[in-house]
This record gives C-alpha cells, structure tokens and sequence, in this order.
C-alpha cells in the first residue's frame, strides 16, 4: 500500500474507528526530498540503543536500512515516509497502530515475532530509563461514567455479531481467554472448559440463583443454567449482544431460567448466590472499583461466593493508547493491588486467585488464525485499513500475553467466615461430573 | 484462681512475658463492696446490647449473671472482681487476655466456643457501628527495625525448643499452618503435605537453589534439600532455632547442602533459582514491606520462582493488642492489597493465590490437643500463667480463623515472561511422584 493509498479507506471507515484526520507534518519541518538525512539516521540508531540493540531493522522509504551495532535482524519495520517516522518517535504507543493500519507503515517478516521483539526491547529499557514512559506518554483512559460507559460498549461490540462470529469459538461466542488445561484442545473445547472451570470454582448448586456482571453474547449465563441448573440474571450495555443472547435463550429452552438485562452493572438489583464477571472489569475503569465492589456487596447473599475475571498488570500501566482510542475505549487492564480495592472494602474473602496468562496466549493464536481464515471478507465488508488494525491488535495481544506485559487474573472470593469449602482444590482437577458435560454442544 | 494468686507467677515469668505491672484501678473510682451497682448493670447491658445479643452470659464476681434479653446462654464471661470489669470496658483487646492469663476473668462452658461468639459478636458489632474502632483501639504494632526484629524474635522462638517439640509436629517442627487435603490427616502428614505443595507451587528442580527468609527451626530447608534435591540457604534471626537446625542437618547429612545463617532478612546476600518465605511476613511489618520486595527482586535470578506463606486479613486490621503485646512482638497480618506492595514495585509476577483459611483451623485444633496434653508439664516449667496465655492465644487463633477474622495466604509468584509454566495446576493435585516421599520419617 502506498503512501496516501490508505487515506480513502480510512474515510470510509471513519464511523466504525471514530477517526479525526491526522493533521499533517508541516513541510517547513523536514525536506521533501526522499534522501534520508545524517540527523534522521543519528536519531534511529540513538532509539535502537536506548532499546537496547533489539533484533529488528528499520527500512527507511528510501530502501535504506538501519540496524544496531551486531544485531542480526529477525524482521524490520517499514517507515514508508518521513511523515510517518516523526509521528512515529513522535509517540509510538499512538502512532505505531495508527500508521500501521493505514499502511504508512509495515513489518517485513513475522508480525508477531516483530512485535515480541519490540515489546521486549521496550520493556527492558522502561526499567532501566522510566524518562522514556514520561517522554512517550499512554493517553489516559477515558471515563467509565455510565453514558460514557454506554458509547465505549457501543463502539466495541457493536461491529455487528458477524464479524465476531467469523473467528470467536462456535460453542458460546466467548470474547475473554480460553483455558487449555491439556494439549490438543479446540478454542471450543477450552471456552468450555474455561467455562466449566469457573462454575467449579463458584460451586454452582442446581436451583442457586446467579448475577453476571457483562455477559457479552450471553455464553456462559446459557452455560450456567444448562449444565449447573441454576438460575441467571445477566447484564450488558450491547443491545445487539443482548438481542442475540436472548434468542439464544429462548432457542435452548432458557428462557425461564436466564434473563437477560440491557443495563449498566451500577444497576443490578437482588440478591444471589454468586457474582461472576468475565472480561468486564477492563472496562469498570479504576475510578469505578469502589462502585463495582459496593454492587458486589449489595447483591451477595451471607453464604455467597463470586468471581473475577479479567486481564490485569504486574506492575500499573495505562492500556497502549491507540488501543484504548481505536479498540477498546476506557479500558484499564488492573493490578492485583487495584483489583483488591474492589474486595477489601467490603465483607468479602478471597479464596483463590490463578493467573491464566499462557492460556490467552493461546486463545489469541486460535482467534488470529480464524480472523486469518476469513481476512479476505472482513475486508469486503469492513475494508484494509480495518483488517490491518485488527491484526496489529490480535498479534499486538499476543506478544503482550507472550512477554508478560499483559496477566489474565482470575480472583474467587466469598462471604469471610463461610466454612463449607472444599478441603483442596483438587476438586477442579477431578474428571468432570456427568452434568457438567451437558454444556457440550 | 483466685483474685491475687496470679501475681506471684506473674513476678516469677516477668522476663518471659515482660509483663509490666498494672496500675492499680484508684479505690476511689468503684464503691469497695461487692454489690453490682444499677450503672454497673446497665454499662454491660448496653455492651450487651451493642454486641447484637451474643448467645453468652456475663457472671460478675457477686455471683450475678447478666445476659442479653432473649437469649439462651452457651457460655459465660467469669468476671472476677469490679477492678477487671473496669479494664475489660476500658479496653477488651488488652485486658481480655491480660486478665484471664491471670485468672482476673474467666470463661464457664468452652472457651473456644465463647471465643467464637464473642469474636463474631464483636465483628458483626464493628460493621455497623465504626466507632467501636475507636473507642477500643488496637495498639500500633511496635517497629520491624533489624534490632527491633532481633528483640521480637527472641521474645518469642526462644523460649526453648522443649516448649514448641510438646505440641508441634515431630516431623518438622512447623509453626506455621499445616495442609489436610484428605480427611483423617495427621500433624506430622500435614505438615509435610503443606511442605510438598509449597515445594511443588515453587516446581523445584534437583540442583537448583533456594533462599529462605524466616526458617524457623530449619523443617522446610531440610525436606527441601532431601526431598527435592535443592541446595539451600536459610536465614533466621533466633539464635536457638539455627543451633537446633544445623544439629538437624548434621544428623540428616545434609550439612553440605543446607547452609543456615543467623541473620536478618535484609542481609540476604547471593541469587537463587527460588525464593521462600513462610510465616515470616508477619513479623516484618507494614512498613518494610518495599524493603522486603528489593530484598526478593534482588536475590531472584531471570528465571526464578517464589512464595510467599503468611497470615492474612480481608481488610486491613491490626492484630490483637494482647496478641501483639505479649506473643508476637511486631505482628501485623496484611491483606492482599498490602501483599502487593511486597511484588508490585518489582519485576514479579503471581501466578497463584490460596487461602488456606480452614486449614490452620485444624492445624491449632491439633496443636492445642497437643498443648492440654502437656499443660501441667509446661505449668510445672512456666507457671499456671503461662499456660492459660497460651491457651487463650491457641483457642482464640482457632476462633479468629473459624470466623473468617483471620486468613492464611500462600502467593506464588515468579520473574515475569517466564513461559515455562505447568498447562495448570492439576500437577499439584497429581499423586505423589516417588522422590517426593522422601520427605516422610
């Protein structure tokens, strides 16, 4: 794709990805010509040694190709313009996406392996230089207030069902990690089980009444009630979502059982048994955690139990912004430390808290190679520029989960003082009961 | 017991509990005889009435008993003359334990019972009125400085190794919870069980290294060493404990591979495959928790594992007064949040939380069986205060943990990006690989 190539695609799509139009460099800045100048190629190899000579070239429009001082290079990252290598150094957390789904930039080799490398090498010299996180800034996440939260849900689940279909599992559309206890597994397979684990860890008894907090496609509310027998109330901002969810119900024969609620979590109202959240905290955002834990507190009956699931951090960090402003927006992945503001204010016991890391990585690989499958049509209904964002998103993921820049925290808790517990946690690793198999489609 | 007949054992153990003398209540303050006075009846009434009507009885020195209307008394708070009830109002996190050590108070029915409903009593009272916080404070824990430390230390481990081989295990010698898994576990079974699963969180590997901070008399270093095949380093500031578990090594031939250091954990010197700290975090103390992490990213090499093992809280809470004042010097158990600010700052990650809560239940059950085995023995050695000190501490542990006021936190982290990581953690539940059992005598 060449230089302005992407200009008409990216107006095309400018109501899904909500894009301003870059202003443009002003010529005054750098000469027009296509040599690359001496203080261009001294800056290059200035950031290749601030990263701490990484395995990685940089192609320059001009052909030419800057490398660190007896580095081999696995892969280069393209800078089709000079335009795009200011924005580029001017912020790589924004611009990295932005170029690279427009095509201004590109990776020669593996995309992945690229941006392992690059997150590596940037992480590395984070710790020894913390300049470089006051110099290249993370935007900071946009507000969850309740309207806000409303148009961020919007914009992310709202591409349509399709789309999502083409490459999430077929079992129960699950937009969170998987869990691959044993090799070999389907993404079916481990959605299911990632499913089943999490009811074995509530301690789903038949009859026993549950809240979801964000339930997306409506998968595992479905789950729930079909192989544990209880009754679901089941909340999500996504009309779209939600519209699917209940057909979905009423298909299976849930209807009774599983209610869907197209509601904001500040809203839930009752009492249950068991809270469960999967991949909705991300989108709480950290001024909320008091709010979300003071609804927790509020639905939860004496004896109830509950859980989180959600992508967290091992050290606080903004999400990259060009996610947080193309994909996800208001996103915050948490600590432990700030996920436990949510519990501690409140009469709530952690009982167990497994980090799932590995098993998104494989999940993304999975997700990756069906987005793949079908990048062709995605392209047709939703053009380049969009199937370029959302490769650099799902690779991008990837080499986060790979690196250990990025956790899948999954933290069971419950009323304190609630003595019927299993004596071990070899429970969730025992053959699975007949009844949880009738989840299986 | 009566009134006096505490005070000469007291005198006699001065140095053990370093019991400063009480200040006498001024005979002014109460009328001199021994009739209850109305303010009198109506001050317990009120406390009655603020503690939601506890299923117990309070029975005054006149042979009075008062209880809360409308309930059925399983036991009864002896309370022995005017001046105890004064300091039991004044303050009951001090005065309980410091009067009924004494005889000053006492419980009728079972003390662990009475211990159970008071605490729940108490627990339930402070959520819904803060102010008793106030009103009854716990006292600051006193400073972890390195000689502080050695003091708190001393204070407690060194009252001699025969007083904790009475009612420890003989496997071992583990002060810290044990793990029943199966039922029907014995101490010394459960003991070596919580040794095996630490061992197996941490996937120790024949050959490589191990750092222990806090090795109490040397248990887990010696089953590490013989069990699986690790050289270790173990640090302790108990001058008694180390002498009692270099002999251990040398009596298990295992001198060469388990070095023990009588030093404070901030001289931890050297870089290991693996990291270990049970049951000393306690003793560390809020404030040097940052020091306790540098200590950990220090010491840990690029691919190293570690845990964690201590007492914990939902919400933050100092320990009790007493607690503090005369058996653990120092104390403070930490919630999650503050567990946090051990790993967050470095380059660690938590792969796993478990709460052990129930477990140390069964573990001071056994100890205290053990412990009334032998109470007329260690009353012939330390005197009638000493063991009802004892005994009030050991049932009201039992009780703190029964009611869910206490936690039991094992947190196993590793260097981040380290893939080399087990499918899940079904491997912990897995039965035992032959050299495991090594470990058992």
């Amino acid at each position: 794709m060449a230089d302005d190539s992407g200009y008409a695609v990216r107006e095309h799509h400018a109501k899904v990805f909500d894009l301003p139009a870059l202003a443009p460099v002003p010529a005054s800045l750098y000469p027009k010509d296509a040599t690359v100048t001496r203080p261009e190629r001294w800056i290059l190899r200035t950031i290749l040694d601030v990263l701490g000579h990484p395995p990685f070239a940089i192609a320059l429009w001009n052909g030419e190709e800057i490398r660190a001082f007896g580095t081999v290079a696995r892969s280069a990252l393209v800078i089709r313009s000079r335009a795009a290598l200011y924005r580029l150094c001017l912020n790589p957390h924004v611009f990295l996406g932005e170029l690279y789904a427009r095509g201004d930039i590109d990776v020669r080799g593996d995309l992945g392996v690229f941006l392992q490398d690059a997150f590596r090498a940037y992480e590395t010299a984070l710790a020894r230089r913390p300049y470089l996180a006051r110099l290249w800034r993370e935007r900071r996440p946009r507000r969850g207030s309740e309207e806000a939260s409303r148009a961020h849900i919007r914009h992310h689940y709202d591409l349509g069902d399709g789309f999502y279909q083409l490459w999430l599992d077929h079992a129960a559309m699950q937009y969170t990690c998987g869990y691959y206890p044993r090799p070999g597994m389907s993404l079916e397979a481990a959605q299911i089980a990632k499913m089943r684990h999490i009811c074995r860890k509530l301690r789903l008894q038949p009859g026993e009444t549950v809240v979801e907090a964000g339930c997306g496609w409506g998968g595992l509310a479905l789950f729930m009630a079909r192989a544990y027998g209880v009754t679901v109330t089941a909340y999500n901002l996504s009309k779209p979502q939600i519209e699917y969810a209940r057909k979905r119900a009423a298909d299976q024969g849930l209807a009774e059982r599983v209610m869907f609620i197209e509601d904001d979590y500040r809203n839930i109202r009752g009492h249950y048994d068991a809270f469960v959240s999967v991949g909705m905290l991300e989108h709480v955002g950290a001024a909320h955690y008091r709010a979300f834990g003071s609804v927790i507190d509020r639905c939860l009956k004496d004896h109830g139990r509950g859980l989180i699931h959600c992508i967290g951090r091992n050290q606080a960090y903004r999400v990259n912004s060009w996610v947080e402003k193309r994909i996800f927006p208001g996103a915050y992945a948490p600590t432990l430390r700030e996920i436990m503001e949510v519990l501690e204010p409140h009469a709530l016991s952690v009982l167990d808290i497994e980090n799932l890391r590995l098993h998104y990585v494989r999940t993304l690989c999975d997700w990756l190679a069906r987005f793949e499958h079908h990048a062709e049509r995605v392209g047709g209904e939703h053009g380049e520029e969009f199937v370029r964002a959302w490769r650099l998103y799902l690779c991008g993921s990837i080499a986060s989960f790979t690196t250990g820049w990025l956790q899948v925290f999954q933290v069971a808790f419950s009323r304190p003082g609630l003595n019927d517990l299993p004596a071990s946690r070899a429970y969730l690793y025992a053959a699975s009961p007949p009844h949880a198999d009738l989840g299986l489609q």
